[in-house]
């Protein structure tokens, strides 16, 4: 049963009027991308994600993967969709042309990956991980490696994996021991990796692993790490699938959700070594992890959006089905449906805002990397990437937050039937729950924001948004007062950010979550206000979504944006009692 | 492997700051209650929690519970855990003596359950069902019935349960159908009850049914309900088990946690009828069954607590263990524990400053119901039951969303190895999520208190707790600003619900939820400042405890009492919105 159906028109209305497709279409390259063209794109993966990966989702989710024989077995269904997805030509939509791909801008697969995660979220890491292999490979990768790899990559004929962590090294990326010993042009990759997702499956004949790795005289920590390619099968001269290489699936972990996707630990050379590939030069490893990370944790943010607005769809249904207790009216004493009454109203007004805020924020930056891209205007294009390297954190854990949230929220519209795992709510919280903690936990994104974004460069393009926010508002024929509240909410924290983040790093950092928080809402915030006087300018044409904007932006702005003042005192003035309790003390 | 030990000392202080232990047991009956024997006891229920339940609780949940033949067998260890848990005495620590009771307080036996909840939640459902039933017969049933059953409910040789819930009839009991014919004099029970925790299991002989059910004339809707007494195994003249009641287990529910208590289909009555016997009088059921869930909504609140308290350990433990990352002394680049990073400080604070503020209220709310069943003065027994009345649903709506938000962050502060089953932090957090459900949503919880506690009584009770709070924190000698403003904001959103209520009712419930969160942080706030207040006084006895108060009392106020204007801005100005929006637009 399909429980899903994507908001196709939503999506395409919150591509045109926040991440502005028409100027996206209008980039060298991207001329294909008209509304009407990404409309059928939509519609087409809708139908995909309804037809193919919902009905396997919550079947997948009890049957989960089997190791056997170091053969890893995924549930029933997911071979022959994957089949369906890559013949689809669907694993290749951001790709350039010229390697295979459709070239299509990253709004628009960003769309189609929310329709992925949505229908199913273990079915879809799977092009997650392929695609970001392919971009580092892409970027990265010599011309030889790329001329053996990269095509089966993009059409998904193989899959791609990301070898990052070990026992040891989780976020600490410096304690990485799997070793690399130069042989020949290659290299002897021995080492355990964990947490490795579709690290082996039965979709493709081969794997292409991207393992991080130390050669045994690199510099100590992050600086002595580098990325090799590490096929399953070595791959012949002609193109043709040779021998095994020294690596396998030691086991698969038993996890709280996303149980149709295997989660591999995988074992490099434990005989003669599994024969590896740089990329790049040595010890540049981080380095390359980084550009390819930075669009993963986009493509993670985008998980969250997608879960939460399923667990929305589920709840939704639920409510309007449900017949339980007294309408409000005194005079009738019908029983009504549960979404009548006003909490259960309450709820699904939280779930569905929220998701409309970090869908809009998701888009928005997908839209400002196409223009970082793309643009002829310089300025133009490094103003939207400064916009992209400020948000990215956001988007990754704001976004994964309130999928969490959203999809407990879920649950709890379900009542008893929720905490039954045959209903399939729980499952949605389940998986909901990796997305703030893989690519980088959410407190890792906070660091992030707080150090590398905001403090390093003074709070600069953080303030160009502000201004950007600002001026917007200016233009707006009604006044959103807990919007102005909270920008200048975030205007203070930003400042004080960067003046702590000098002399009291410890404390600096101690708000960052919460300064991340507060990021996310306004900015989010701002993003559904532009939504929403969009929909009153075509209030004649479209009465519904008015209204519905109206109620989500007034719901959202007394009861989320409303949280700004609080979560500005936090940062402000709890940061410092975070920093200063001594160990001792917890 | 243990996890959890007690916090016997912290949970004994609060006992005697917050609880008022040594009045406690100047009450009449509970004269033996003094520090040491409670101290004593705690100790020993310690004892039991660790060496006995905790040990099963993983192993628990990854066996659960199989139904075969009409038989259910619980997981490997907890029959053998029951009996040593009856034969300890456990199960009738809060009866009377003159019915086999032990006579402690109530407040005592707070402690004791929540040692029972937090070493294994799910064993702990057993004997807080039968105490519930026993609880509902000794009030309510006739001295026959008593003789027949009660001595063996309260030693816990026959476990008890609560029939409420059908398919149809959830939060909505008025849609109850199973039926009762009387016969002579009993009554014939048929029909289906679902959720019902521990309907079958191995534990005991015989079980005791408390089951809803309408007679053939009875009016509808909710004042048609009986209740009646249906045990298992019928009763023989002599005391001993007769033959098979007509009532069977037909399934067990696969749940998102808790997994090692059984969640039974009840089905009564499939052949010639199940024999019941009617408790007091007829269609009078949720009348009696009112009475009992108050002390079950304290019970499930107390969940919430010590599911916190469990996930705070064990959270603990792994931060203080796990190595990743340098510190932030820039001279010294050695790795360190991630309990040194402020992020994973603020997440441990919250985690234990929330703890800590809703043990403070389920134990406060305990010795008041103590006072009000023993206080020899009138007036300070009927103020006692108010506050008990006022606060129920708070205790049991807000400590079991702390329950959930604390357990969540458990996971986080795992990483990745939250989110594997392996390391045990995600079975809290799956755990955890039944107490907002159950035993009134939390949503209902809310309802409670906005229109029978507070609208009702014009706010009566809320107002003269804030004159105490008030005047509590005037003999204080530092302020607590914070904590000023969240009482004013707690007495603006009464006074709102008050005049709301009898106007717009729709719009008055529509802030119920976050009214109750006010409601919850802001008492639990005053008790937090409370306990900080004496521990200032004993601080060159005990200058480490005065550090940790000192720090969970500034973090709680600058992280969660910040919040508290927020939410007033949301029930006052956010309501309406709630209350005006069409489903049409959701």
């Amino acid at each position: 049963m399909s429980i899903y159906r994507a908001p196709v028109d939503e999506m395409l209305l919150v591509m045109q009027e926040i991440g502005n497709l028409d100027q996206i279409a209008g980039l060298p390259g991207y001329e294909d991308a008209t509304s009407d063209l990404v409309a059928a794109i939509l519609a087409e993966a809708s139908k995909l994600g309804t037809d193919v990966l919902d009905p396997i989702n919550a079947s997948g989710d009890v049957e989960g993967c089997v190791l056997e024989n170091g053969v890893v077995r995924t549930p029933k269904g997911f071979k022959e969709a994957y089949q369906q997805f890559i013949e689809g030509g669907w694993n290749s939509m951001p790709f350039d042309p010229e390697l295979g791909g459709q070239g299509l801008p990253w709004l628009v697969s960003t769309g189609a990956s929310e329709i992925w995660h949505a229908a199913n979220m273990s079915f879809g890491l799977c092009p997650l991980l392929t695609g970001g292999a392919a971009e580092l490979l892409s970027i990265h990768g010599s011309e030889a490696l790329k001329s053996v790899y990269l095509k089966n990559m993009i059409s998904g004929v193989w899959t791609g994996t990301m070898n990052l962590t070990e026992p040891q090294a989780g976020s600490d990326l410096s304690r990485i021991r799997t070793k690399a010993i130069k042989e020949g042009d290659a290299y002897r990759i021995s080492g355990q990796k964990i947490f490795i997702t579709y690290g082996e499956h039965d979709f493709t004949d081969n794997i292409v692993h991207m393992v991080l790795a130390r050669t045994p005289d690199a510099p100590e920590g992050i600086k002595g790490i580098s990325l090799f390619v590490v096929p399953k099968h070595l791959v012949n001269e002609d193109g043709t699938l040779g021998e095994r290489n020294d690596l396998r699936c030691g086991s698969l972990e038993h996890k709280l959700g996303i149980n149709a996707s295997p989660t591999a630990v995988m074992l490099y050379g434990e005989n003669e070594g599994a024969l590896g590939y740089l990329v790049g030069e040595e010890n540049h490893g981080i380095e390359y992890m980084f550009t390819m990370m930075n669009n993963a944790r986009l493509a993670v943010g985008l998980e969250g959006v997608a879960i939460a607005e399923r667990a929305y769809q589920r709840a939704r249904a639920f409510a309007a089905d449900r017949t339980q207790g007294r309408g409000t009216d005194r005079d009738n004493k019908e029983a009504v449906a549960i979404i009548q009454h006003p909490d259960v109203k309450r709820m699904l007004l939280s779930m569905r805002s929220q998701t409309e805020a970090v869908r809009a924020l998701a888009y928005w930056v997908s839209s400002r990397l196409d223009l970082a891209h793309r643009s002829t205007d310089p300025a133009e294009a490094k103003k939207a990437q400064s916009f992209v390297d400020l948000l990215t954190p956001v988007v990754k854990a704001w976004s994964t937050d309130v999928g969490v949230e959203v999809a407990d929220t879920g649950v709890q519209i379900h009542g008893g039937m929720g905490f039954i795992e045959e209903t399939g709510a729980a499952q949605h919280l389940r998986d909901a729950r990796i997305a703030p903690i893989y690519e980088g936990t959410n407190g890792i994104q906070a660091l992030d924001l707080a150090g590398r974004k905001i403090a390093r460069e003074g709070g600069e393009t953080m303030h160009t948004l502000i201004a950007e926010m600002h001026a917007s508002m200016a233009e707006m024929d009604s006044s959103h007062a807990r919007l102005s509240t909270a920008i200048d909410a975030l205007e203070r924290t930003t400042d004080w950010i960067v003046s702590n983040f000098e002399e009291t790093p410890v404390t600096a950092l101690a708000g960052s979550v919460t300064y991340l928080r507060l990021s996310g809402i306004t900015v989010g915030g701002w993003l559904m206000v532009r939504l929403f006087e969009a929909s009153k300018r075509n209030r004649d044409e479209n009465p519904l979504l008015a209204e519905r904007r109206q109620a989500s932006v007034s719901f959202y702005a007394r009861h989320i944006l409303s949280q700004a003042p609080g979560l500005a005192d936090a940062v402000l003035d709890g940061s410092s009692v975070i920093a200063e309790t001594r160990i001792e003390a917890l």
